[in-house]
């Protein structure tokens, strides 16, 4: 790519992302929606102004969400994050459990072989945390509970992802799989997280201090900068996700006494590579593969939808916690990303999945991705009037399931 | 380039980039400096951490000196910039002129054939307006009358710079060059930024003034931005260049009532991008073109680098304004960048120029803005000194050319 049509792409993704954002937020929505419209209408289904398979465009798009999950952690409290830790875990687990359990019995059932089917209901385990986060920052949510724990969820949900993914290249390449292979790259991928938090958090402050006393121009602003992206290789090394890494990144910085500072100084850095993401994730939509002759794959697409929608909504009930507004949960983690495409695109390379499967697969991204926005506003709304009436109606919206209910008292 | 090769060249940018940075300040020298060595030991003739071929990294760099350049228009008085046209103008051809011819002889006395002695000769010609202009700023004299010439010039060089470079690219693939060809570049290229001042100065008070009504979130600061990346393609695309049009948008935007706000947003993204580029600069260069067996070019690189730096310091002394420090103007315009390296690759691909000869060249743009932050430094000191003094020794201190000699009291 010459630079003219580097800077062409930019006034594309630029003009789309707040032209779309605008209008998105004129009707009531969340921004985010728009951008990711916006990418649509100016990517490969499109006027084609953004390649999102162009080599920079895609790796400023990674950095963009490298930022966001770092602004992200930058703004979440660890210790309010770490008090929803079981409700999390147990909703991360049955959210992987539940959709890949149903795509690969609806693989089964359309006649595909094994691995296919295992392809298929793995492409639906991992949530995008960064549209539900920024779903929920545009709403002004993101301090809320019932966020902490699909923010929690979606980490742990993130990395069983991974460890998937991994388990499933090693096949889908020929390998074999041992217990002790498979032991191993699980305690990497959540060990990382682990270790990331407790060691960062011991040597921030020393690090800070040392920056401080050396006064170098914007010392504050390069030095966060370089330890998130650090950290995100390093988690990329083990096995885990950058995405993670940057988000430990945040979460550790936030708990200096520079935090707001460094929040302050990265939000405009941010700024400019977020939308970025946003319309590549819209950009890289292909509505003609799942239309005209490949109807067949359209139906199969939506099935899937719906198997992933229905499986995390479900999940977001396996929270513990007590007074959690389950139905939000469950619908922040509905969205899929970057991983579901990765999946599918490690599936197209290996020839487990051919065109239509992997277009499938996308519609699927890329529905979960749209209608998430719009229905957690609506529910964060009626949330909230429920709040204002004293609560008294929380039980009966959120079902059966809730714990008043379900739970004994003592 | 992996996302992971990525966020390590970008760890290894800002680090080599505030370390040294920092350095060069502590021993009294401009930051911009310490940048362009920090660039050399990362780069390939050091530790290899930073590509600076790798695409991406180019067109961030490239990015970079747009930004740059974006904010230096934002910071610059039109008028008073205007108000030493006159001088910018005779500096800028006698500085393009000199070096040329001077160049062009040298190549001829050590037997190479016309082509080549002319393209060593234009290799010669273009100022690096940005490494001059970082150093202006980082020592905070930018708005000089003496800055303002520099600046001028630069401009008006690097147009000068660029239809040589269309000329001779036209010669060089083979074609020919008529009257009204020659005569076509170089009104396009000049009447561009005419064009862009005038009308971008009515256009930019309504586009303001619309975003503005709009109150889209951060609604001004990605409209300036949008402007000044389609500023820059325009001019290229019309055979200017893009830090001409990205300079020209600064310009425009500094007058309307939120300029300020808008060198203000912008500051912190070019913060980011800007690093990249003085890494970039000094990370291309290669020692090892010039060392060991190829000391013969190391000579030739030395021979152009003297004609390159007396070429320019000379017509520092064309400024036609009086009062001004004519050796800080001459010292100020030696910096060989960017558009000297685009000649000699050029030079290089089509064959008129071989290995050592291209890194001759690349020596002297490298020799040249390596001396020029620490000797404009020196001369700036001394010239605020003089101030003190009550100016008495300027005229000394500026020698024979001075206009206060030079012309006759009326």
């Amino acid at each position: 790519m010459s630079i003219a049509d580097f800077l062409l792409a930019l006034i594309a993704i630029f003009v789309a992302a707040k032209v779309c954002g605008e209008l998105a937020e004129r009707v009531g929505q969340p921004a985010v929606l728009g951008e990711l419209i916006g990418g649509v209408i100016v990517g490969v289904s499109g006027l084609h102004l953004v390649n999102p398979n162009d080599p920079t465009i895609h790796l400023l798009a990674q950095l963009g969400v490298i930022l966001l999950l770092f602004l992200i952690g930058l703004e979440t409290d660890l210790n309010k994050l770490m008090s929803v830790g079981g409700s999390a875990t147990t909703v991360a687990v049955v959210g992987v459990a539940l959709p890949f359990l149903g795509g690969a019995a609806l693989g089964h059932l359309l006649g595909f072989r094994l691995m296919v089917s295992v392809f298929l209901g793995a492409s639906l385990t991992a949530t995008s945390v960064g549209i539900t986060a920024r779903v929920l920052s545009d709403l002004g949510h993101l301090k809320d509970d019932e966020s902490q724990v699909i923010l929690g969820a979606a980490v742990v949900d993130d990395i069983i992802g991974l460890v998937i993914l991994t388990l499933l290249s090693t096949l889908a390449e020929g390998g074999e799989l041992s217990a002790i292979g498979i032991g191993k790259t699980i305690v990497v991928a959540f060990g990382f997280v682990i270790l990331a938090i407790f060691i960062g958090s011991k040597l921030a402050p020393y690090l800070i201090r040392a920056i401080e006393r050396l006064d170098i121009a914007r010392g504050i602003f390069f030095a966060s900068m370089v330890f998130a992206f650090a950290l995100a290789y390093l988690a990329q090394r083990v096995g885990s996700a950058m995405i993670i890494g940057s988000f430990a990144a945040g979460l550790v910085l936030a708990r200096t006494d520079k935090g707001k500072q460094i929040e302050r100084e990265v939000h405009d850095v941010a700024a400019f590579f977020v939308p970025i993401f946003f319309i590549v994730v819209g950009a890289a939509v292909d509505l003609r593969a799942v239309a005209g002759e490949n109807w067949r794959y359209l139906w199969i697409g939506l099935a899937l939808t719906a198997i992933g929608i229905v499986g995390k909504v479900l999940a977001g009930y396996a929270a513990l916690r007590k007074g959690l507004r389950r139905t939000v949960i469950g619908v922040g983690m509905i969205p899929r990303g970057e991983v579901g495409l990765i999946f599918a695109q490690i599936g197209l390379t290996t020839k487990l999945l051919n065109a239509g499967l992997y277009s499938a697969v996308a519609l699927m991204v890329m529905i979960t991705t749209l209608v998430t926005p719009p229905v957690l506003r609506v529910l964060l709304a009626r949330a909230e009037k429920t709040e204002e009436l004293g609560g008294v109606s929380e039980l009966l919206m959120n079902g059966p399931y809730d714990d008043e209910r379900r739970e004994k008292p003592p």
